[in-house]
């Protein structure tokens, strides 16, 4: 990651050229991590614009592809650089002219939001969510709306293709953010995650995700499926650029974290009561974790949760499927027709979930969170499975979330770390935990832990960047 | 309640005349509870016009004391009545044409929705929340958005007055629908509740209202304070009319309810942890509340609840102002100038609560659900206060939450049955709560406490209708 971004960024701008826009090396800024983004333009040694029209470019080379995108307006896109251009540099907020790629689950004012659903085809309600706001007032430049599965809340695919590999898919349901920030399409995004939908794209895509602790960032404006689990998800190519999100959303521990490095920390690895869903690739990606590790001086010890925990993928989806006929019930009763079978059932209760079952999971969830947070406090963190393997071939199926939807039941915040591979040469991702709100805590562990998991992992990107020497384009 | 509206309704309508607008009679059809418009609309004996004209006529005679509407454009409310009017019988849903109440922090797409706060002066997103989706499918006429504090968070008053005494509040933060309500400018509202924001009001302008199980309706585009309390309330006349609404949003629980009337039934009451903040009339209300019980058959033993119960107030608080701090902070980066003091503290954090604090507030909260649901199993509803006592004189303090903000945090349903006056002759509700998902049930027992408690509690209505013989408006 890091390494991409930080020979390019030298090569592509040097010192004494403040290039605008028709330079063949300006082309391939969109390589740079947001962290290098933010300091360039601070800097001046970049506008927003330059940066801008690169990623544009980064686009038209690669959507047809990839389509991650269920919206974007390059003219506007352009229009929205030039304007945060034009801010003093006195009056910039830490993000200025970072684009990010938002799913379209999170409502835009300027833009449609759609949420994969057809019931909301067309439908542009001028409204920001809170998470928006929030970017738009630190600078950013909102690039685009991406794909998502129906709703947030299906496992069915949608045309979104895995930038490793079109023919596999990016995961879901935060599918086409994964996928953006994977092909450099953007340097950082919104998802969300109810169950796997943030964590299982990012392993899928090669990229780094925060799942945070859940409701430590305002989710008003975001489309619900079960609120009991629903968070905004991070995504990034850097833990650096994860840490500008987190400080631009005010995400704060008790306490600075005191984590000194890997040599010398205490991980746990943990398997989870879904051990058996892994396979080979997920099986040696946290084998080869642990190693590493401990090859780097930390102490690694294998913990099994108590045998309470090992209801919990059955608590999540009993409350998942509860909530959902709550959440489900205004579309089902407006267009049922235009509701996919599943999320209809949700309402429909076929199989049914009473609500003496329903609340026995919520409560026990509620149960096993402080629980979990003790366990977890006698680490620095611990390592777990992102996904069962690496990203399955076809677009119907975006993946199981069996290992995330632990975590999202928990309440406490998941970082995904690229750098491991499949059989097939696609990237994995392991997983680092924490209590809840530790996430800085856990931020600053990951940023120790993800250069060695990527240089000695055994998975690079194969997605080398076009060397365009072309003349600027004409958005 | 009962009283007024089946009088006025069979003097109203005769069944032969169908008025057409400009009889002297129809004028009175504000009177009406929702059930009996619902009836009579079916039943071709009064249009949807009718009854909006009639409604708009009261409210043009009392806005300019009660002054309960945020926003209201009669002249739409007189489209929408024809449009609605238009529609075959046989396409109508069970709601057909009752105008309904909308708190202003509930997004409605047809009208601006401005939470009380002059950062949203003016908004007008084009969205509706999922409890309006269902409603209009119900086939409900959306009559106008009523005053809320800022935010629904917040007990500084407003515009809105006391219907029965203009001088009093009319408490907060769902003022301008428990005030309309009171005032029969509508049949039924829309408030919400995170502390005591819908059953405070109920009780302080002498209506029903229901706080259902927490998350049983979608809160899907309504403001955000606290999400763990968050919730939509119910308001109406009648204990019919809440079942219908109860019905539109597919509130359901396990089991039919057995309850078989107030002979024989079984109740507790329960002063709570926070007796010591009940006045006068409060005292006197459970105390006659309870005789009442007895006197028409029921058996009703006072119960204390377990000492880790007494925290719950301050838990509720805690909790509070930390999901607050999330909450707010969009507001409070984008325009901190015009966000009330008192909300920006919550971001700011001055006195901090602790992650710590804020996990044990939560978890503890949490592990007290089904104790007090297993509690309150034992009995067909528990008696509790619903406020401290009558509204207090002046506006600026819209009262306190105290006795709602226990049920808040132990997520059961809540109905508040009028019926009882204080020492200045004011309207006192008190309430009746029964364990998570026992709403339905719930509203059966209120069903027939209700009529007994209005009848003899004490309190009947001031605010009689004015008898308006004019002609037909110009609506």
């Amino acid at each position: 990651m890091g390494g991409y971004a930080s020979t390019m960024s030298s090569m592509v701008l040097p010192e004494n050229k403040k290039a605008k826009g028709s330079s063949s090396q300006i082309n391939h800024a969109y390589l740079l991590t947001a962290s290098e983004v933010a300091t360039q333009i601070r800097a001046g040694t970049m506008t927003v614009e330059e940066y801008a029209r690169s990623l544009l470019r980064r686009i038209d080379d690669r959507d047809s592809a990839v389509k991650a995108w269920a919206y974007i307006d390059k003219k506007y896109v352009i229009e929205q650089a030039k304007a945060l251009d034009k801010v003093p540099f006195a009056n910039r907020g830490p993000l200025h002219g970072v684009p990010v790629a938002v799913k379209d689950v999170i409502y835009t004012k300027d833009m449609p939001t759609q949420h994969g659903s057809p019931i909301h085809e067309g439908d542009f309600p001028k409204i920001d969510a809170d998470s928006i706001a929030i970017l738009r007032k630190a600078g950013v430049l909102i690039l685009g709306k991406t794909n998502t599965t129906e709703f947030a809340a299906t496992t069915i695919g949608g045309v979104t293709c895995n930038p490793h590999d079109p023919l596999r898919t990016p995961g879901g349901s935060s599918s086409g953010t994964g996928a953006a920030i994977g092909d450099f399409q953007a340097p950082i995004g919104l998802g969300t995650q109810t169950g796997g939908s943030t964590i299982r794209p990012a392993s899928f895509n090669g990229v780094y995700a925060l799942k945070p602790t859940w409701n430590s960032i305002s989710r008003e404006g975001q489309k619900f499926y079960a609120l009991i689990f629903d968070t905004l998800g991070l995504y990034a190519r850097s833990v650096d650029d994860l840490d500008l999100l987190a400080d631009a959303f005010a995400l704060a521990d008790d306490e600075e974290s005191a984590f000194a490095g890997v040599q010398g920390a205490r991980f746990a690895v943990c398997k989870t009561m879904a051990w058996n869903e892994a396979g080979p690739g997920t099986v040696k990606a946290l084998q080869r974790a642990t190693e590493l590790l401990r090859s780097h001086g930390a102490r690694v010890d294998e913990i099994e949760l108590p045998p309470e925990f090992n209801d919990l993928p059955e608590l999540h989806e009993t409350a998942l499927f509860a909530e959902g006929r709550v959440t489900f019930l205004s579309p089902y009763r407006v267009a049922k027709d235009l509701l996919s079978p599943f999320l209809a059932e949700h309402v429909e209760n076929p199989y049914p979930i009473s609500r003496k079952q329903q609340l026995a999971a919520f409560d026990k969830m509620a149960a096993l969170r402080p629980k979990f947070d003790e366990i977890a406090s006698h680490y620095d963190a611990v390592l777990v499975p992102s996904v069962p393997d690496e990203a399955p071939v076809g677009h119907e199926f975006t993946g199981n979330a069996i290992f995330c939807a632990i975590w999202s039941a928990l309440h406490v915040p998941v970082v995904n770390i690229p750098g491991f591979q499949g059989e097939h040469g696609m990237p994995i991702g392991v997983s680092l935990v924490a209590p809840r709100y530790y996430d800085r805590h856990l931020l600053k562990v990951s940023k120790a832990v993800g250069p060695i998991f990527e240089a000695e992992g055994g998975w690079k990107r194969k997605n080398v960047p076009v060397i365009d020497v072309g003349p600027a384009d004409g958005f």
